[in-house]
């Protein structure tokens, strides 16, 4: 491990927004055909309203996705105000008829971060040029006042509206504990490094891509979630392959699994259930 | 690995208390909502009458959760005197009618532990010292004496009521053995000065979050249980990730999968099994 | 890791072309035999009919395959050209009456990719040459020039027909990051060394094997899918084994599960749903 | 991996007894619970005639646990004296009526093993002295000739009862073959004293916990089951947790799945299928 | 990696035969019992006359085995001379009335083989004396001459009847591939002298233990699957502890599950499936 002055604390900053749910449902292909034609629509009905309810912009909207493979069929991604909210709307989609016919596969359970690794070192150099220390009230409170101006500046990114964009590519990731490479035990200042070249190849594909970072250490099994929306799916294999190569990502990177899912409205849930692929824009 | 004098065994003390058994389970909703309105009142008053009495604190406290996610909808956490007590829990769990609309998913068997890495290195240290070895008969006294004296001092701590918070983190953890990095070969004092680093960030926390730590080595897959409960769930993120830093957690922790909970009152789970958030109070 | 002079990228070009889905099923045989002749004819003839026209040669075809073993009993493998007509596909199957009777085990999501790494590294050199650097409009106009001729010329590699023969092993890959073996971090040139050494051994058994890539990277949990066809099935395993002590696949391959599947006619599909192995040829 | 003579083998010898079967089970409660009490009365009543005798003590001996946890409800250990009795044994299970109310959920399958380390070392030296070679026919005898004495002088060790005792902790387990440290690349002198060491910890617990080592190495997916049983579940923590500390478990123990259960007769399984804790002794 | 004159390929010959597969299944023992006694016997009939006809010696064998422990209650496994003989085979299984009670557990597909190390090293260093080097045809006439002398010599081991013993243990295995011990980077020759000295233990258990190699690169999960057969089912576990300490095994072999299994005709499975452990020989 790097020696590293003990007044610059290893833990970087970062402010939190939006509790997440994400929600990966296999339909029941069987027992929904099996249903009436008057009974399929009455279930419909009530699923295509809950939802338009849902996706509605706002710090509580649900988005709606058509999964490829067998990994799910339907996938919810809820952003609320509070995980009391994420609660809610799970029970509410598992309330509606339509969940009688939904098998969940999976989920992932997170919160939207902003990750503040130069701010975080030139705030903690700053302060211990003043001789502070992190023990100390006059350290928090510091960090606290600089927090709360980041806070109220970045509240747009941290309670974003979801992407209106077709494609997503929604994965868990992990940064690698190894018994000799051991990403929790570089200096912050190394960290920072790769994560700002890390942070350089994004912003090449800023036009093309939306990220969204949501932490999940003490929620979920993963460290974090990553959601990228774009309008061309083939951006998200290019990114992701180029980001490969980075330090950060190759030699401190591990991966769960990729969903890849395509953007729908709730109005377009009908065409989903009858084996049409639902369109981008209800039609 | 490091050399010891023979006299200092590499064992830590620790103390015992309540059985504990985390079950999660997941709620067929097609069934239940297949059932009448009259059935599912029937089977939801014995249900909050069952678990009303197991939520009652003492040494027999059972906790409700609601759970986010696709691992469950349920948890019960019961803290018990005994296994067989707490094997008498999970059998009247399922004997309730409730049962046949419950699947259970996962579950964890722990005892609560309370680790006592600073007082056995200083005893073990005073009765070399003195020129006791581990394997006489006095040696042994004098540790069962330490611990008679600790057990009675904290009781409390290893007979605990289950913290009246809002959120629940629970995850199992291990700590490593790799070929290199193996924490069961490190001396019982490098140990001790890794342990107290670690719970000096736990102290920062205190009033935010408190946590039971159980062991159940022998018992189930993982070596410990850690159970955090918190009013505002982003503390868990932000202890977890801090204590991620430290190289108790950086080189040697193993983490298994993560279960997010609101605790509700029983009277509240005719919400829950409605679709509906359980509120934390009983409204 | 190497050393590289910074105008050298170290990730290759690729050429996309058709969206790939593999979907596995297991047939649910009780369920099959309990239903009427009749309708079994009726189901099979729907079937057919739609299988009949996704498997003609094109830009949008599928294949049928009957595996071995347990992984499944039919194996589906749509070609293409986009993500939004593979979710059609598998939900064109899915509302098929046959899908009652079929289920999902496992798919895989990918793209045809055509990996360019030695016209990349004489592009890049010869880039680095003239003084341009990646950062730089000039680069990359030069790149995408560079790839619409390719893509031009490749056309048919990279919008391929499934192959006319008889046996399929499918399977997914990824390069290892290790510790100390690290893929991602070596040069381009010498990756692009071990490519070549690599990609010798494939062209002697080109006339036995005709082997699909795709890229899979941000949409599925391995990097690469691949798909092997020949009329002898024992190619698989010479060839697969010989690929084993290359540098490339026995340093750094990391492979998935292997499916291995017998290509049948949709007319075919009758035999067998009724319990005989399907021809390659309609009788 | 150290020298050694060539007439020293590194295999050492062991003894084998009872063919063991762990069946863990879960009772399928909602179809067991919409049975007729007068149908679950003539179920148990087979079902408790049959355990009975199966649970006498002798050379075939059946034991029942109640399981604690999700991994199962119901866990009967089948000691038989050859494999085939062993599949009688669980056939026998299968063929009654309470069979249809048990889902399996895993198993484990092994034969009684006493390790001769010691007396292996011992042997092996003596021969080699001799100037006998491990691949001559008097090696092989004078071998043989030691087993058949140990095998007499052993018999109730190889061929145990169960002991009476409440809990039972039972894990498989592997050596490890890691790139570094590689149990079986050790010299069996190496192995020998560790294992001394191992047994020294087992040894100071005796009177506490019975141990029966079983080996399945051929048979099942570890190498050993290990079965503690003791009147105080605390004692399993205890004792495995000490050992882990050392050498032969740090560095080179490999731990499965932990099943923690009760003993009960099998009069007292009425108890547990009407959700009660069964009794130790019959009531 | 070991530096070999390139003349001298890395990758030994080898013969292929039978292709093999392996099902393992679970019995639906509910479903089964519900069966009347008139249907039971009808669909018996028709699977034991099946069977009968399957299991006769010859070059399209099947065998039946009852399988130890949860992993399954009946294994076929299938010896046939293609891989559409072998979907021929579970499909017709599969149309049996009785695969309605068979619920598939796992399965493994694979083909016999005969690794030629010793005769490959002798013919490469002879062809390298000759001057002849692999990409040249006459090297590789020279290699198909050999093979096509083995391929005749050798038919009877290639072409295997299922050895008519009692038990048998089955278990897939790879070779490793690890960052520091690599079975794949080793030279051939140090390959060989690890494969002679495995061998020679084998030979050791010639009377004991009929064993069969089937290689399963690029058609199944592992690498290699090995079936071992038997009189006494405690060999197995003697031999393959035993090679365990081979260095071949120690350092670079690597194994699936194992699956324990009695042999009995097809005439024996009404015994079976009433709950009797089937015997060897038909009563």
């Amino acid at each position: 491990m790097e020696e590293q002055p003990t007044a610059i604390p290893p833990v970087p900053l970062a402010l939190e927004g939006s509790a997440i749910l994400h929600q990966m449902f296999r339909v029941r292909w069987a027992d929904w055909k099996a249903v009436s034609a008057r009974t399929q629509n009455e279930i419909l009905d009530d699923a295509v309203q809950a939802f338009t309810a849902m996706e509605a912009e706002g710090s509580a909207q649900t988005g709606l996705f058509s999964l490829l493979g067998h990994k799910g069929d339907l996938m919810l991604v809820h952003f609320r105000p509070t995980f009391d909210a994420v609660n809610e709307a799970e029970l509410q989609v598992a309330r509606l008829g339509l969940s009688d016919f939904l098998e969940p596969t999976t989920s992932y359970v997170s919160v939207v971060e902003l990750g503040l690794y130069e701010a975080s070192i030139h705030l903690y150099r700053s302060l211990a040029e003043q001789g502070l220390h992190p023990d100390t009230a006059e350290w928090r409170a510091a960090v606290e006042k600089e927090l709360a101006q980041k806070r109220e500046a970045m509240a747009g990114r941290v309670w974003p509206s979801i992407p209106a964009r077709r494609y997503l590519s929604f994965y868990p990731m992990d940064k690698k504990r190894g018994e000799d490479k051991n990403w929790y035990q570089l200096s912050i200042s190394t960290r920072q490094q790769m994560m700002r070249a890390h942070g350089m190849i994004g912003r090449r594909y800023a036009g093309q891509v939306t990220q969204i970072i949501s932490g999940s250490i003490g929620f979920d099994d993963w460290e974090w979630g990553v959601d990228l929306f774009a309008d061309d799916p083939l951006v998200f294999k290019k990114l992701v392959y180029e980001m490969r190569f980075d330090e950060a990502s190759a030699a401190y990177g591990l991966f769960g699994s990729f969903y890849l899912g395509l953007r729908f409205p709730a109005a377009e849930l009908g065409s989903l259930l009858n084996g049409r692929a639902p369109a981008f824009r209800q039609e």
